[in-house]
């Protein structure tokens, strides 16, 4: 199809096997899974591989219910929240029919229906166009504001959501099939607060997926907003605060309507076996894994407040990561040198962040191999 | 939206815990894996779960590509071969518009164009006009003839396919979208002979995936005709022969053309690492499987005698499982009272196969256990 043949995958990360490089380019977690999601996992390796996975996650839901004070028939578990996402704009979106697919929808016209309408902030993750485009979906990119915060609802509905730099100013459209909001977001680390998104819920008229795939590093969430609309998703994962990219677990919490939905066009046994006993061991010790976000939290300010000293301008995180803008030379210079000594560093080649690092963040000890990194390239430079 | 409204989902055979029930209706392999590939698994479990897992699976496509002399290009790897039957509907098949689904193709008139088409024969596995639905592609069911044979190309181009059973014999689509053959084929347990299939791949015009999901226990296999045909593609699983259903791995050979336009739109990480970890050290040590196939195949035709001298027409099958038609009383009326006497095995409501009991090879001691309760059922009743 012309579509596909077209079409431009989503670039992940590197995942280089180099020893002794300190990787803080994927927003990993530094820190291991606990002791006991370890030994749980180990047990399990037996002869029973040979049998499927419980089709459902049933146990999982059901401490997730538990967990989120709602129902099991309000969550499904996905391999891998990206799983997820893509399963929500297959459910939820109606494709545009081949050849007719505008990169931006042709609005007020004939052209896309807003049905068949994928809509995101931009600068955010970057698999939401891609996803558009697999399925063939109308992207709408609205550009957030030029400090990375959400525009009003007034501006919004007025469509003066204003670029950051000489990106053109898609209109927001209320009634767009499905909507992306990732929360914390991503790359800037900006949080939005629960009463902005509660907002922007409640304009909303579509399904929305609030992405909080990095909510456990911020001060607030906005799973309770799931639980009160019914057009609303919110999406977590057990990967990056739970140290699990391994095993592939993410979750949707939602209405039930939405949410049996989506079972219904999942494959039947989605999600490992050995993922969904790691993710319920995760969830029985949740105290190790809130004493992670701690220290993680702490490294990213002393990170932050090092890097500012150096002269960069560090924007403010409550996320796993920190986009920092570099001073003397170019990101991607920077990136480069980083690399040489042997600190691996994220720079997206778009022109709302092209002048920034993205920088996951590590142990203590990572965050000072990488201040020491760059006083190092600052001296000889 | 309507199409999904309306959707039936797939129904996968019942996954229950309870104790001493003796499974034989989901076709898991009875022999765990191999020791060397649990000590894989378990020295893989460690901080390294953090980590993303390769990305392209690309350990494992090496393997997989030295081992069917092929290119890694060659080779996709999925979330088990499920994900990629689904995969291949969305890549390969443009849906039709909503409201105009027509669930038979409205072929020579201005209904679906036959690159939206779906198509496969039947009885197979349930879930092909299931991806069809969800996809919203128009689906085509072709009659196996009433042995469960394939017609022969110039029946199927005369559209003289005939029906086992009242069924409305379809016409076979040459250039439909994508074509499903699963061979040997469920739940007949019938194997077609590699010259038949490079007939049908010779004479198919749109892409068709030979599904051999159970060709370890098959006398020959049709992979090279992935490797002869650009449009022919060979999915094979790990789940069933390998003992590795818990871990969802899967993987389709074929033109690397095919294989890329996959690659573009499948999720990106869509492989677990320890079931990547878990296929790899299968692969070291296969003479642990082989000769788990020749004890399930001794067990297959012990049974198969045993169950026909209890008067049971049994099919032959080239599977891990066999298709019998119980004498006496029905076929669910059999399932029933195996389930008292704790033996789980499978039956479909569909007009081909109602009056068969699908049965799982298991353990020569679980066919044991089977054949005695078969004779206790004939005795009481």
């Amino acid at each position: 199809m012309k579509r596909l043949r077209e079409l431009h995958p989503y670039v992940y990360g590197e995942q280089p096997n180099i020893k002794g490089l300190i990787k803080l380019n994927t927003n990993e977690n530094p820190y291991p899974p606990s002791p006991k999601v370890l030994a749980a996992v180990k047990a399990a390796v037996d002869g029973r591989l040979r049998l499927y996975p419980n089709p459902t996650a049933q146990a999982l839901r059901e401490k997730l219910a538990k967990l989120h004070r709602c129902h099991e028939n309000n969550i499904i578990v996905g391999n891998g929240s990206d799983e997820l996402l893509a399963l929500a704009t297959r459910c939820f979106v109606e494709p545009v029919s081949e050849g007719g697919v505008p990169r931006r929808p042709n609005l007020g016209s004939r052209g896309a229906r807003p049905s068949g309408i994928i809509q995101y902030f931009t600068p955010s993750y970057s698999l939401y166009p891609v996803l558009a485009d697999i399925h063939g979906a109308a992207r709408n990119a609205v550009p957030l504001k030029s400090d990375f915060s959400l525009p009003s609802i007034a501006e919004l509905k007025d469509g003066r959501g204003k670029p950051p730099k000489g990106g053109t100013p898609n209109r927001w459209i209320l009634d767009a099939a499905l909507t992306f909001v990732t929360t914390p977001n991503a790359p800037s680390g900006r949080g939005y607060s629960t009463r902005e998104l509660d907002a922007l819920c409640k304009a909303q008229r579509g399904v929305m997926v609030l992405d909080e795939a990095y909510v456990d590093f911020a001060g607030e969430n906005a799973l309770k907003l799931a639980l009160k609309y019914p057009h609303i998703l919110v999406a977590r994962t057990f990967s990056k605060a739970y140290s699990l990219c391994f095993q592939r677990v993410g979750y949707f919490v939602g209405h039930r309507d939405l949410i049996a939905a989506l079972h219904k066009i999942r494959d039947s046994y989605n999600v490992n076996g050995l993922g969904q006993i790691a993710a319920e061991a995760t969830l029985d010790d949740l105290p190790y894994y809130r004493a992670n976000f701690k220290k993680i939290i702490a490294t990213r300010e002393w990170l932050s407040r090092e890097l500012t000293k150096l002269g960069f301008r560090v924007l403010p995180s409550r996320t796993n990561f920190i986009l920092a803008r570099p001073s003397r030379f170019s990101a991607p210079a920077w990136r480069q040198s980083l690399r040489v000594q042997k600190v691996l560093v994220r720079w997206f080649d778009r022109p709302e962040v092209k002048d920034y690092l993205r920088i996951t963040i590590g142990t203590a000890a990572e965050a000072e191999a990488l201040v020491n990194a760059v006083r190092k390239i600052l001296t000889r430079r």
